[in-house]
Formats: C-alpha cells, sequence, structure tokens
C-alpha cells in the first residue's frame, strides 16, 4: 500500500513506523509546521508537503492524524478522489468528504518515547465501502491480529469505556498520590496492590476483584474516609459517587 | 518468634505461610468454626484451639487476623501478659487491651488461590513499645525489604489511597465492561491500553500520564459520552465528579 500522513504527532509517528516495518510506502507527510513536518518526512525517507493540494492520487490511502476539532477541515482540503482515513474514537466518519473513507483507531495511548509493542493494540475499523474495509483488514490484520468492525456508534462506547478505564483510573491513583503526599511515606508503596489488581484483571474477574469497604458494604471505615477527606469537596463527591455505585452493585443499597 | 494466629481467612493463611517459610514456629490456630481451624492448624502442623483462653504464654506474638469490626471482642478475650497485633488498615491499635500491642499491616488484597510474591509486600506497622516494633521489624524485614514505620493516622491515609488507587480503579474497570457489554466487542480489547498505563504508573509519571477529553478540556467529547450515559444516573455522578476534578486539576475550571 502506498500512503502518506496528514499529521506530524505521536500517532502519525507510531502510524508511519508500524506500516513501514509491515512493508508499506509512506509517499508523503503533510504538517503546518514545517520543521516537525520535514524532520518525520526525511526520518521515514519520505517527501514534506505543507498543502494537501499536493497528496498524489498515487496514495492507496490518506491517514488524517490530527486533534479531533481539526479533522473537518483538513479533510475539506483533499481531493475527493483520495481515500482519506481519521484515527478518532469519538469522531464521525462523516467528517470526510471523500467518495471513499474510513476510520481507523488504534485502541491505545500513544507517546513518542515510549517503545510500543503494535503487535497487543486492537484496531477498530469503519469504512463507507467494503474494498477500503478489505484493504484495511489485510494493511492491519498482519500488525496485532486485532483487528475488528466498529460503527461509529460502537466505537464511541468503546472510546467512553476507555476513558473509564483509563484516563480515570489514572486521576484516582493520582488522587491517591496526593493523600499519600500528606504523609512520609512513598505513593509507590501502593504499587504492588495495584499491579497485582490490574495484572489479573479481565471480563470474568471484576466481580471476584472487587474488594474495599463499600463491597463489605463496611459503613463504619467509609464513614471514617469521608472524614479524612472532608474539607475537599471534589474528592468528597468521587469517593460518595464511587462509594454509591458499588454499594448499589453489590448491596441495592445507597450512602 | 514461636507465633498464634487468630482467625482462618486468607490474611491468616498467607501470614502463617510467609512466617513459616522464613522459620517462624507457629504455635496455635484460633478459629470459631472448628473445621477450618483445624484444617489451617494441620497444613501448617501446629495446634487448633477455640478458646482464645488456651492460648500459650511461650507465644511471642498473637496475630488477630479477623474482621475489623470482631477485633475488639476477640482481643479483649486474650491475656494481657501475651504480646497482640493486628493486620488492620483502618482499625486503631486501642482495640488492643494487651500490655504489649501492635499492628502489622500488609499493603495488599490476599486471596487463598493465587500465588503471591511475598518479597513484593509492604508492611506498615506500629507497636505500643520499642521492643516490640524491634521484634516485628527483624521478622517482617527479611520477607519483603519494605517495612515502615507508620502510626495510625498514615496508616488510615495509606488505607484511603488503597481504596482510591485500588477498589475504585477496579470498580471503574467494572462500569466499563458494563458498558462494552452493550456491543458486540468484549472488553478485554481495553486490557493492553490499561497494562501499558499502570506499568508506567510510579509518583513521577501520573501526571505526564494523564490523558482523555478531560486533560484536553475536550468539552464537546465530554458531553458526547455524557449523552451515551445519561439514563444511568450512577455513571453520570462518576462520569462528572471524575472530569470536574481532572478539569480542576490541569484547567482550573468545572463543568
Amino acid at each position: 500500500m502506498n500512503f502518506s500522513v496528514i499529521g506530524t504527532g505521536n500517532l502519525a509517528f507510531h502510524l508511519i513506523k508500524m506500516l513501514q516495518t509491515h512493508g508499506h510506502v509512506l509517499m508523503q507527510v503533510v504538517g503546518r509546521n514545517e520543521n516537525t513536518g520535514r524532520e518525520l518526512a526525511s526520518m521515514f525517507s519520505a517527501s514534506y508537503i505543507n498543502h494537501t493540494g499536493e497528496l498524489s492520487k498515487m496514495n492507496d490511502v490518506v491517514f488524517v492524524a490530527v486533534k479531533d476539532g481539526a479533522i473537518a477541515e483538513v479533510a475539506a482540503s483533499v481531493s475527493h478522489e483520495i481515500p482519506v482515513v481519521h484515527s478518532s474514537g469519538n469522531s464521525s466518519i462523516q467528517l470526510l468528504p471523500q467518495n471513499s473513507t474510513g476510520v481507523v483507531w488504534p485502541l491505545f495511548s500513544f507517546s513518542k518515547t515510549k517503545t510500543i509493542d503494535y503487535a497487543s493494540i486492537p484496531f477498530l475499523i469503519e469504512t463507507n465501502n467494503p474494498s477500503l474495509f478489505d484493504l484495511l483488514f489485510d494493511v492491519f490484520q498482519p500488525i496485532s491480529g486485532k483487528v475488528f468492525n466498529a460503527p461509529e456508534s460502537d466505537r464511541r462506547k468503546v472510546h467512553l469505556a476507555a476513558v473509564l478505564a483509563n484516563n480515570f483510573t489514572n486521576h484516582l491513583m493520582f488522587l491517591a498520590d496526593e493523600v499519600v503526599s500528606e504523609i512520609p511515606l512513598p505513593f509507590d508503596i501502593l504499587l504492588p496492590m495495584i499491579h497485582d489488581q490490574i495484572n489479573s484483571a479481565s471480563h470474568n474477574t471484576l466481580n471476584a476483584n472487587q474488594t474495599g469497604p463499600a463491597r463489605r458494604a463496611d459503613m463504619k471505615t467509609i464513614a471514617d474516609h469521608l472524614a479524612i477527606i472532608k474539607h475537599n469537596d471534589g474528592l468528597t463527591e468521587i469517593y460518595k459517587s464511587i462509594t454509591n455505585s458499588i454499594l448499589a452493585t453489590y448491596h441495592g443499597k445507597k450512602l
């Protein structure tokens, strides 16, 4: 496959890397910032262009790897004859005006610095025509073996689930770190317990892995915790809302 | 050290196992349920007794490994001459009426079935006298090398932090699983992303690891998510409270 990428961020970098590793040919890199654009293009022996109008008709697919809010504007400037694919979990395929359009959403948080095992990444794919779906399936299936057909409504639910299971869990650890920062013990003493829980997490174990005062309906400990954080309104709201959800799930009651 | 254990649950089992492995001698197991008590005692070649009054004065320490709510009553029935230690994160050392008392809280969720690397477990210790502290330190330091002196107020904060970082994160994954259960994709597609985040989690990375719509103040995606869950009051409360906390932390604003 001949492909080009619009965008020069983490996602653009990793898309190019995984595709080139599997024998696909990067033709052009488009970026508003000429320095980062030229740097990325030369890293992978491709051409840098700064106008989407210069995108070659030889491209089998052009990937739009820009911020969600910029997808529509960027895509609008690409020829309707070129197949265009965006990579956002929460954006509609309708943002793309081309004849042949698609979405390839890698379910992963990319950063440029860390080494990523691409074989572990699930890819959620949607297209407006079967032949582009087949092409994208053939391209991504060898990379991870975990390619799923996911229409927009499904993809949005997975995106919501990822926010709960990933972004929100990280913030809870951040809040735990703040609590521990008040005493002379390091946050990292919590890590063995967290790793143990996450390593055993799967659809089948989430119920059995649920422990803690709310799971036991231990109202005294819950009251003790609320007393510790009573001057922190934000944390109190979070503590109460999650505790209520656990109490409702396992005991059919609330605080 | 000669020791005995009151209680026959997961914690009792693992305490005995880690201590015997390090050369300490289990004398007696006390349990209300004679069957599980005898089974545990015989597994480790110790005596079963069903009355705390029969606890030997030869015990250097008796560990109380029962539910938080039962610690005071159980401890009240033990001779004041025998050093007694409980193992609860959120219970006061004052529940123990003996002359020499302590708390050893292993920061871990035990289950009988899984193999546990005891060397990874931090132990938080408190005593009412220095010689018991020295004894407990000498006993637990070789097991994990991670023994900390933690008075009650510190221990309670670590316990709260563990609820946030462990119990609450598991429930968020459970809720994510519920969202994904509405579509024909498996929850486990979220696991590579979650593992990657948790494996890189530490005090130094929690800030950099925070991603997602609230971190970007992407109010459109937040509104999209709230629309998906608008019929689920409990999840909506959780979503709003954590989103507000992330918005407040990184953008000084709220929904």
